[in-house]
């Protein structure tokens, strides 16, 4: 498995994308959705799929929060910089082949293969879903891989976490190869990301929605100052003077994600280290930081999410775009296994 | 649930179909195709149909037994006498809605709920997977819900192992309407058939293709006479003078189900069970009562099999119908339940 970037040939398809359950934070932004761009500004045909099936498989009864998520997901898109013209944003959902080649790799896959995918265990303990796991949440595997294959990706950036997932997805490209006898679907790589995971505010190891500890793209300067003053530091570090922990400090975090200024940033981990430098000038740092990384992304932001007939019309135009490629790739696989196509 | 087939007003509409897995045979002939016959012929909304995606759930690396006999069973229900006029014959993965259909009830039952189903757990027994089921296998049974309440179906013909089935559809659609809080979809109702299962010409329980026990539709004369002459009687009848059994016999079974004297059936019973009346008369009289039962059938079956091209419309036409009935089910169903629909 290819853990590198470095394919820039025009054969190299991407596909990205994010369950629709609420807004970005800039824990996407410096883990994935800049990846996304700079891939996209590279010779990289980039699909970015908003995978609402994928949400409802534990989000069934609240489709509400789904629907509301869909165009400020879109507006995020926008407001970091994907280019519509050039990366294909589609809604999983419109892209029913998506469903129909999950159908046909259901049958290639079997229960204790899915049961033994440690991100899912991981995930049902989580949700506290015990033997009650929704057959749809435990299969969701399954249709990860109908959507990189779908596409024919050749990259898939993930989080290492999600590394089960591309596995399962090369085992499925290569049955399906085996039974047709043919390169029908090319075994997709990995990507790993080279930013750490961006720890939440209150300095936990994950920054999310529900865990209320995430700055969002959506947050105004307001909002932005507020969080970061309130952020998770050195709880030994009582006085100015007192030497301060640098690892596990969630400014400093933030500060190694988005403040262009290395250097600097290395300077006051020493002097903080050290002691005599406080919290609140780093912190004040840090909301120039952000508000200079993000500024523009949440005004872009704004003005499309200002105009939603726009940005549906962005989906559906993606969404049929991208019902190409799959439809495509439906008809090979299904004619490849011999299967009747009317 | 109704067990009776009482309702014949024009709002009924009928789901019934078979596996593409071999040549249909008298058992269905008798168990099912004539009611789909008479079903037909009275006032309900007929879809049958061909459950590829079903039947691929066991056969994904064997698509070219199902190839085959897609189009001979077609042939084998224009033999009987099913209308594509009246009735929509049509091919399951050529409906695509209904993997989309699927996908979303998927989210609504647990593996727990499918992993209890007595006639899934008894297949899985007797198809040797043991924890190797593909999960397409464990789920068919949300596909069947998927196909009965995709044509909002209110009647479903089933022997009485798959009751469960329509049970869980019945399940699904009660979660759905209290999802969305309209009565999106009816409960289906299973409509249990008269005739008793007919036995194998072994005498074995069950007439299957993989058993080599059956008489097909497409059985020429010889073949009837041959397969009938061999059938399995009473082991203990073995000099004419002794008394037989009727119970067990195969040749009385099939003389229930097809002998339109039934009076003369129950003579030849009575004078059988005293002892006198061989094996042999009797075995004449039922190729007799098969060929004048069948041969019309037969005939059918063999111009329709003539012109495949013709057989592949009516599926085509059959398919395109049905994905109409489907699709507009599959847009109530996700705008009842609050989903984004592009």
């Amino acid at each position: 498995m290819s853990t590198a970037f470095n394919n820039r040939n025009s054969a190299s398809t991407v596909l990205t994308g994010d369950r629709p359950t609420g807004p970005l934070h800039l824990g996407h932004y410096a883990g994935s959705l800049k990846q996304r761009v700079a891939m996209q500004d590279g010779s990289y045909r980039c699909f970015v799929m908003i995978a609402d099936m994928q949400a409802y498989t534990d989000n069934a009864g609240n489709a509400a929060k789904v629907a509301d998520a869909i165009p400020n997901l879109v507006a995020d898109y926008i407001g970091v910089g994907i280019d519509p013209e050039r990366t294909t944003i589609f809604l999983q959902s419109a892209v029913p082949e998506l469903a129909d080649l999950t159908a046909l790799y259901m049958n290639l896959v079997t229960v204790s293969r899915l049961e033994r995918n440690p991100t899912v265990r991981e995930e049902i303990r989580q949700r506290g879903f015990e033997r009650d796991i929704p057959v749809g949440f435990l299969c969701y595997p399954v249709s990860q891989a109908a959507d990189i294959t779908g596409f024919r990706a050749t990259h898939v950036p993930v989080g290492d976490d999600q590394l089960p997932m591309i596995e399962l997805a090369q085992e499925i490209a290569r049955r399906v190869n085996r039974i047709a006898d043919a390169d029908i679907l090319p075994e997709p790589s990995a990507v790993l990301s080279k930013v750490t995971r961006l720890p939440g505010i209150d300095g936990k190891a994950k920054a999310s929605k529900s865990l209320g500890n995430a700055i969002f793209l959506s947050d105004g300067p307001d909002a932005v100052r507020e969080k970061v003053m309130s952020m998770f530091t050195d709880p030994d570090h009582l006085k100015v003077s007192d030497p301060g922990k640098v690892e596990g400090n969630a400014v400093f975090a933030y500060l190694d994600a988005f403040d262009s200024d290395i250097e600097e940033v290395g300077r006051l981990k020493e002097r903080y280290r050290a002691g005599g430098l406080g919290d609140v000038p780093l912190k004040r740092r840090l909301v120039d930081v952000l508000n200079e990384a993000i500024g523009p992304v949440r005004d872009r932001r704004e003005a499309a999410f200002a105009d939603r007939g726009e940005l549906f019309r962005i989906l559906k135009a993606g969404s049929a775009a991208a019902r190409q490629e799959v439809a495509a790739t439906l008809l090979a696989v299904r004619k490849g296994m011999g299967m009747t196509v009317l």
